[in-house]
């Protein structure tokens, strides 16, 4: 590649998702005026509230991923349009209802809904959307998909209750940890993808190819998420960091640490994680912990070593610009710096 | 009937819920198996969480219509245990995402879930229930079913949002009133119904027959409980009333009040209902008003007339048994006191 060809040039310094937003601009236009119009509800309130979050942006990846793997397929794009806004709600019904639980007062980068809405709203529009979800995937009439996402949706309910009857409790394993985000993000991601050959192909392994691939992609993305959370340099970018320090969260790099911590070590985890008694310097002793012991080296390890898995499943895929822009896509869930 | 009769007699001194327990008490023994065996997983705080309210009772009336339209119309009973365990899951979860909303400390007769649980865990396993009902409601995989209750779902949440949004507001309509009712209970006693017929009958009017019976028992239901939230001899027996009036819910009674009310009286409503300003003889003026009105009568009046309505679209299914007792049901719907 020379000076001369700047094309692809330009094209390599996008991100593997900016280039499948890019491929699937259309369709995403067609996802998001599906998402407007199936919002609409007779009491403006629902309407309001789903819109002042969805409007808020968001990178829109699971819907993406929903369209990405139906191209890859070859299947039917309509399909994938109604039943990518689908996985949008599912998605958008958990972030509603996780802020309730979290008492959370920002989401991305605005007040959350909770907050300007009151928790009850927020809680019976979730509903709401969760049960227009199933609305849509009704109408496509598929029951393998309908299978598919209501199993996720099961298993999500089931993470965050994991994690909520764990949360502050510094004896939870690295496993228990890799259940929680199973559950929390990696199921919708992997339904998510598994909804394209479901709707597209007869081939008998294609949806547990992208169920895996899906799978795999979540957990490496979230591991990344939870690492970048105490990530230093992010907050010189003016980025949000210590909010799961803050909410007595443990995730892996905390999890790495305690398990070579020494007794001041694990007594300083035990007032801010368990007890939750932090002062204004403790994420900054957090981090300095963290970085003594290597803990995000190792987080992007593991995280690494589940993105291998995801490009592994992704290698049985038809070769194609999806299969490759999918395949960059799972390395960067773990190297990049949002 | 004469005294040396006596079977009838004691059966006829049965109310019409009872008798209906009583011919599909084995087929309810299936579903309370199914309800305990599917509300399980691998996450603990979810069956302890649901099978606290679960265990506390309630009437089952939902899952039991969905069996008695399936026996009218001669269906599969065990596709409707299945289905109708999918009912009450979704009734539960609505029941445990009501509390958070209402912020209630009690429910059937015990403290809620929120008060013991807390607030988050309530809301994340009336998620688990809501998506555990879609997934039971796949692997019996009617499609029309699942559009049934998946619609139902939506107009329960925007049910649930339109009382929200005119809470505590008095210039609510009798219009709205019903609006809401529909939605946050007659929409379930409606799909619960028309369940029966979808998967036992090709008769074209068949569900359209049970959703209407269902819809206008559920509302004739409603206005009657919230006419017995303002009866004074309820207290007497050591049952909760005023709930409605403490948390500024306007209904049937006090909307038919306000119609007529002087401005004394107006003022009263606005600083109770609006203002929330109650005084520990608010309730005891508030009745007295009702009274004045003949409010509570008008308001049985009302239901009355839904319960008509569901008797005239219940004429037109098979004669048995079961429409006998449905029938009686709708009247009993309006004039119990409980």
């Amino acid at each position: 590649m020379t000076a001369s060809n700047p094309k692809p040039r330009e094209k390599a310094s996008k991100s593997p998702l900016d280039r499948l937003q890019s491929l699937l601009s259309d369709d995403m236009a067609s996802v998001n005026a599906m998402i407007m119009a199936r919002m609409e509800s007779g009491v403006p309130m629902i309407p309001q509230l789903a819109g002042y979050l969805i409007a808020a942006g968001g990178k829109r990846i699971r819907p993406l991923m929903t369209l990405a793997a139906t191209a890859l397929y070859g299947g039917d794009m309509v399909r994938a349009h109604r039943l990518a806004a689908a996985v949008e709600f599912i998605h958008t019904a958990t972030l509603l209802h996780d802020d309730v639980v979290d008492d959370s007062d920002e989401r991305r980068g605005q007040k959350s809904a909770n907050a300007v809405f009151g928790n009850e709203a927020s809680v019976l529009v979730g509903d709401f959307l969760f049960s227009r979800a199933f609305q849509l995937m009704v109408e496509d009439g598929n029951l393998a998909v309908l299978k598919t996402l209501s199993d996720a949706s099961a298993i999500i309910a089931e993470g965050e209750v994991l994690q909520l009857s764990l949360q502050g409790n510094i004896i939870m394993t690295l496993d228990n940890y890799l259940e929680v985000i199973k559950g929390k993000t990696a199921a919708l991601f992997a339904a998510a993808c598994e909804v394209g050959p479901l709707i597209s192909s007869d081939a008998p392994n294609a949806a547990k190819i992208m169920c895996e691939y899906g799978m795999n992609l979540g957990i490496a993305f979230q591991i990344a998420d939870d690492v970048l959370d105490y990530n230093a340099d992010r907050a010189k970018l003016g980025k949000a960091v210590g909010d799961d320090f803050r909410e007595g969260k443990l995730t892996a790099p905390v999890i790495m640490a305690l398990s070579a911590a020494n007794d001041e070590e694990r007594t300083f985890w035990i007032r801010t994680m368990e007890q939750k008694e932090q002062m204004e310097s403790d994420l900054v002793r957090a981090q300095a912990i963290l970085t003594r012991h290597g803990a995000l080296n190792k987080g992007l390890e593991l995280a690494r070593s589940y993105a291998q898995k995801a490009r592994e499943a992704l290698a049985e895929a038809p070769d194609s610009i999806f299969r490759a822009t999918l395949d960059d896509l799972a390395l960067y869930a773990v190297d990049r710096d949002h």
